[in-house]
């Protein structure tokens, strides 16, 4: 079994950092002082088994009937093993896209489940095979909008994939708040689609490990028997709840690293890239040299982390996250640089 | 498969919790400065995936050789629920003392693994077919010290167990902080000996998911593939190692708690109860006249929790955790109050 390598992370300060899709902004001053708040809070009492709290403001502030659709985990990382570990037995088979979210199947090989990847089509279109059924299948993972292409299979595509499907359909939405679509009115409609969330990406909050996932009710309380009895923290459910109420300054930020990306994509272009348009905070280039390796080297020499990524059977490429303004045009100085050398 | 039922979690301050075994005080104080402090740092940024600034602080105060002797998890649940995926397939075994702590039973149903209970010896002692390996056994845990007794099986019987046990013994230690033994040292001498310990009981840091295991290196190494890639949150880290570094305050809340967990122990004897000397920060026991049930219901109209287990084959009695000596003697002088009712 290959553990699942997450992007590096080095001592904070020394690298302008665009290799882990994090947002460059610090959180809304609401979080940080509700967490200085709560430090003085009750940290020696188990916390709320289910982040009540939580759930009952993000069910309204995304329009969710009630806080028994959401179920809240550390991470949307522990969202994605309670499902495997829920759906998934020894021997039974989970389903993800390719090139896509490598994790799941490090998921499946923990769980001594099998995976099957079915490869995009061009343009990063989904056949209809995705949407099979087949004895041993008991989960189907899709990454929406998608990494490393940032690009998004459009909700009605989703609903037809999961009516076809003979089980859940899980809509990994980590990204979705910088894109144009989202899945998450089919939950209503469909027992088989679930949507995950997280809030390390749009609400600045990678270190505060709190991500949720969204279904039916019944769904919820089945898979709730699964999760540890206390997984989330006090203080991270106090800073969740804190940047869920936080939309004004949601849509600032997103509207900041949307500009940022469109900026991003069109300097890529014209050093010639090839740039998939993105719908995520980040873009995926490849260059005509095919030197996408030692660009990524490049850049690491001069403090510079983007992800270089390279999918067997496939190809490679380079995945650039979004930063400030400042960030990026540094990242793009530092290529064009390296493109003169070649 | 039934889930397992945590302790009941009452509005905050309506009641005087002895239920959960919680520290009913609050943390160091330094724990809570360096919270306010990290609130205003990279939240934003995924934290440490290993937790490194905990594990190197842990590893200097429990006078291990190395970080690399440690495994941090969100709360010692997750290192539990990591030591049953990693070493329990389906219908592979594990074994626990019984009565004792039924979250693993769950662990293993929920990895549909099948569990084995070996009972207790008068006493409180194991018998030696605890250490006596079958053909799917794969994990033994054992509490220690045990709940719901606060009973410890000394080190050299739990090295004697762990030499003719075929696969790793894990010994539970969240509470052998306040106990006279514990078996960190035996984990260098035996590669099959784990322990795990929790900042939820002697730290004060129940809110704060933040737990750990010891064991060698190399087992470490295979377990870290196995937990989510940034399982420990930024905040909850830095007030670990907070924690952990303030021996000073833990040394003096132990001996507090000892002093009341001591005179608890003999008021209830005074009232008829039999108690079981306790080496943790809770007591057990049961009275002549068996209204344990009724007992706990009258505490509880009274503001008072305090926990009712029910151990089938086996009998039933009263657990209740060392508060405050106010909230003691409040627990105390309502269950005189039943008593003279009766």
């Amino acid at each position: 079994m290959l553990p699942y390598t997450p992007g590096e992370q080095p001592p904070p300060g020394k690298f302008i950092k665009l290799n882990t899709n994090e947002n460059p902004y610090p959180p809304a001053e609401s979080v940080v002082a509700a967490i200085k708040n709560a430090a003085s809070g009750p940290l020696n009492r188990y916390p709320d088994p289910t982040a009540t709290l939580f759930r009952r403001a993000a069910a309204e502030t995304l329009g969710l009937p009630g806080p028994d659709w959401i179920l809240a985990g550390n991470g949307s990382d522990e969202i994605l093993t309670i499902l495997v570990r829920g759906f998934v037995g020894e021997g039974q088979k989970l389903r993800l896209p390719y090139p896509s979210y490598i994790l799941y199947r490090t998921l499946a090989d923990i769980q001594g489940a099998k995976w099957e990847q079915v490869p995009f089509l061009d343009g990063w279109h989904l056949p209809s095979v995705f949407g099979e059924g087949d004895r041993d299948l008991r989960l189907v993972l899709l990454p929406n909008p998608n990494s490393p292409s940032g690009t998004v299979v459009p909700p009605d595509q989703v609903e037809r994939l999961a009516a076809s499907l003979p089980c859940p359909l899980v809509v990994d939405e980590a990204y979705a708040d910088f894109a144009e679509f989202n899945c998450l009115d089919l939950v209503r409609k469909h027992e088989n689609i679930l949507v995950t969330r997280t809030l390390s990406k749009s609400y600045g909050l990678a270190g505060i490990r709190f991500g949720f996932l969204v279904a039916q009710p019944s769904l919820i309380a089945k898979l709730a028997n699964i999760k540890d009895s206390y997984n989330c923290d006090y203080l991270a459910t106090i800073a969740a709840t804190a940047a869920i109420s936080a939309q004004d300054w949601l849509a600032d930020v997103i509207a900041k690293i949307k500009a940022t990306r469109s900026r991003t994509e069109s300097r890529l272009r014209e050093m010639g890239f090839d740039v998939t348009p993105s719908q995520a905070n980040f873009v995926w280039c490849t260059h005509p040299s095919g030197r996408h390796e030692q660009l990524h080297e490049y850049l690491k020499k001069n403090q510079i982390l983007v992800r270089y990524m390279n999918f067997p059977d496939w190809g490679d490429g380079i995945r650039i996250s979004i930063g400030t303004d400042e960030q990026t045009e540094a990242c793009m100085m530092m290529i064009e640089r390296y493109l003169q050398s070649l």
